[in-house]
């Protein structure tokens, strides 16, 4: 199996990790089927489909590639068919949203780059791209965005993505920055989802 | 009048259809009266600028061609200015909606086909054209998007998409293959409104 | 200091501007410190974002130019961290947003037009431009956007890109038809907030 072979199966199985997350959110709102598939499909290519608008890939990889909008469908249907036996594996689901953060928000800023945005640009377009499905979720769904709230959760994703900046300028080679930039993105959540680590919050003014 | 002459038409009546849905939606919720226009004018023009941006149609037609916004902003006049009158009319707009619910999910899957979209993308393209108007206006007026909840709607836009993709395919002529498919999608959202047909919606588990 | 600067120099203090306000809702909101310099963020460079990928400028230049989002997350942060002292500053950030938005519509219109958008497009992606942080900064706080509701905000963001479409047709110079159509934008904001115009309101049909 080729580099790139690897990093396909690694996108998709992020995709299918993302869409599991949106299916679920859609499931406890009791959004019927198609709804379910729906939030499932903006949670896993939203955030990839905005980056690629960002740097003129046209149409987005997502709908020029049948792959990846048929793994976003059969995830939210295997979610929306097997819901109740999907709070045993919550567990695992975390860690899979772990990994599926750091690749997307590595595999993504280095795409940028490589399109040539410059660094501090590159970073924002990686990390909005693994933030973002989450992020879409969360407004149709009616919710306040998990992700800005009380969780080292993006902060995770701008941290590997400045990894990936730096890495791109020494050099280093492009899947192993990839690969470690991932791997140290879902560390990071995972070791913040343990030890409750949130990032500090301003209390409100009292007059305010 | 030409068949080009008949599309025209067509789309405009979608839009000033789509831009009333969001104009009504605006003044129940006591917007003032530039509120109404812009929630009628995303409701009518959102979609199609989200196609135009997919398949590389830059400006969008929307702001491309003046007819269009023109067409939005005084349907949402009329509604601002005759609301009351309107409940009377809510039939009429119910199956007006469904006309241009049809012919946008239909007129974009065959513009993205014709662009160069790979059949599964085109669909999901036509579908997200027909469906993104009232998602926007959910989502502007604070609801959680009805075409996510309980009725046939996003599943009729969808069947019609693959209906015009599969004709493409054949090849069946451009504007028979439209239309007909565009009346296929309305008459499937106007049969599952009498019927009051839903889809099937997941028990969420009692533990989660 | 050039036309050119001047132009340069007044973006960025709307880019600040802007970040404050979305950096003070999120504050309210008890979002995270990551959460507020997101919502500045975008409320910052969201219009101007969707401007961009609407004139086919990609990447957008606010992930082109390292200087917009480093003053966006800037901003944002002195606003997480001196959030108490700021409520004596409302009047100013009144003010300051005003111009803000002044400067964005005006100068966003025109970018349109040199981009070849016809007039009635390009006075929309200017008013979008002006007003898209602060609809973006109210979904992501979970707020129905305060612009949509009682205020003459859009409206005079409106009649300010029409006077750029107009001058551009006479033509008027460009920096100084962008100028003050930027000031007759703030000042028709100010005197609204001042004298408490509201733009008229539809009554609900109360059998609706």
């Amino acid at each position: 199996m080729s580099t790139r072979d690897v990093l396909m199966v690694a996108d998709l199985v992020g995709v299918a990790v993302f869409a599991a997350s949106g299916g679920s959110a859609a499931v406890a709102k009791r959004f019927d089927v198609f709804g379910v598939v729906f939030v499932g499909f903006v949670a896993a290519l939203g955030g990839g489909v905005l980056r690629d608008l960002f740097i003129d890939v046209v149409p987005p990889v997502a709908f020029a590639d049948w792959r990846y909008s048929v793994t976003a469908a059969v995830a939210s249907l295997l979610v929306f068919r097997f819901h109740p036996q999907l709070v045993k594996l919550r567990r695992s689901v975390l860690l899979l949203d772990a990994a599926g953060l750091g690749l997307f928000t590595a595999a993504s800023t280095l795409k940028a780059l490589e399109a040539g945005v410059p660094a501090v640009g590159s970073c924002i377009i990686g990390m909005i791209t693994g933030i973002g499905g989450g992020l879409a979720r969360d407004i149709l769904t009616g919710e306040i965005p998990v992700v800005l709230r009380r969780e080292i959760y993006a902060v995770a994703a701008l941290l590997g993505a400045i990894a990936v900046a730096v890495g791109f300028q020494i050099p280093v080679p492009d899947t192993p920055l990839m690969l470690a930039s991932a791997v140290f993105i879902c560390t990071v959540r995972v070791v913040a989802l343990r030890r409750r680590w949130d990032a500090p919050v301003a209390r409100p003014d009292p007059g305010a």
